[in-house]
């Protein structure tokens, strides 16, 4: 019984989803699914490349918090628009809810789209919503092993940006190890080492960015 | 639909917590369900406070992840049993699977048990298991603005333990204005600031889970 209602409503979110993906797709939207465990530095580093791309691109954020709108005040105190979705204490973003947040958008005026999903390394991975890229941050200071404890996470997303690469020296994070283990789940993943901090990887990570906005 | 079928999920769920709890209690076992993020050092803690208590009590700790075994192999290689749940994806133990554990235990021998949940602050939140206390790790790394981010987490815990407190000064995180968060959202939470690096706030955490242990 519990098995089949999760299906329907699975079956019902990758729906949506598909619909948002061509409507993001006819409105030459890049959009991304930005995952992490909380504070691990997503919103950081949306502000990040929101400075460094503003000039070049029109930028969007979708922020989806369970409470507040901490996120999204930050955001349009960098001059650009933002939504924000509150949950109501579900621990994901489902295909549904980023519809909804995409009726409320210019989609013809934007060309790089965020959605900051709930901090959470495990439900995200679970509900498609739509976006043309999943990714996600591991932030130096969670370890290493993270990849073994939360699979679908780390074999699904297109990206792993391994943040707060500035708190390398403290840590007992093995870099080689954890991006050999990553690989070994999901080839064809790109990884990113960042430090919004320092600028560490940055351009790195804004030029795979600008890369992917020449294609769509 | 959904609803409903949730509600009826969530009684259920309330209803085996309670017997977890009276079985638990029969026992004269202090059971503590440690929560938090993913790499918030829950294992860590829990480590440290077996080194620090096996001599004066018998632990026990029951290890929940959506996959691996590797926290269970290293509370095992201290020489203090250890169960694994193995969620199959679940984000959270739900009172069934902890009931299913308990089941497996010499519960007449314990008198500190722990159940280390997924790393995750929404869902585990959700679900009462039948522990005496329930438990958080925010660390430093992690940010001061969690609690508006994750209220239920924060105002339902017995305990926070402000963890990896040796990242303190690379952090920008405001460990008063925290805490007066904490406390205004939860009055009666107990506050701990630790790091197992280094020592710091451990006989703290430990006495107080000493004097929890002299009144069951």
């Amino acid at each position: 019984m519990k098995v089949t209602v999760l299906q329907n409503i699975m079956n019902a979110n990758d729906k949506i989803a598909a619909k948002n993906q061509d409507i993001l797709n006819q409105n030459k939207v890049f959009s991304i699914n930005v995952m992490s465990s909380p504070g691990a530095g997503k919103t950081s580093l949306i502000l990040e490349t929101i400075k460094q791309l503003k000039d070049k691109c029109k930028i969007c954020v979708i922020e989806a918090d369970i409470a507040s709108t901490m996120d999204a005040d930050k955001i349009i105190k960098e001059g650009v628009p933002a939504v924000q979705i509150n949950t109501g204490g579900e621990c994901h973003t489902d295909a549904n809810m980023f519809s909804a947040a995409l009726d409320k958008l210019p989609l013809k005026e934007i060309d790089l789209l965020f959605l900051e999903n709930v901090g959470n390394l495990v439900c995200p991975a679970e509900f498609r919503v739509g976006t043309r890229k999943g990714i996600m941050l591991l932030s130096v200071p969670e370890g290493d092993d993270k990849p073994y404890k939360y699979p679908l996470m780390f074999s699904t997303v297109d990206a792993v940006v391994i943040s707060k690469m500035d708190y390398l020296s403290l840590s007992n994070f093995n870099l080689e190890q954890f991006e050999k283990t990553v690989k070994g789940m999901n080839p064809d993943v790109k990884i990113f080492r960042v430090s919004v901090k320092t600028g560490e990887g940055v351009p790195d990570w804004t030029g795979w960015l600008e890369t992917q906005l020449k294609e769509i």
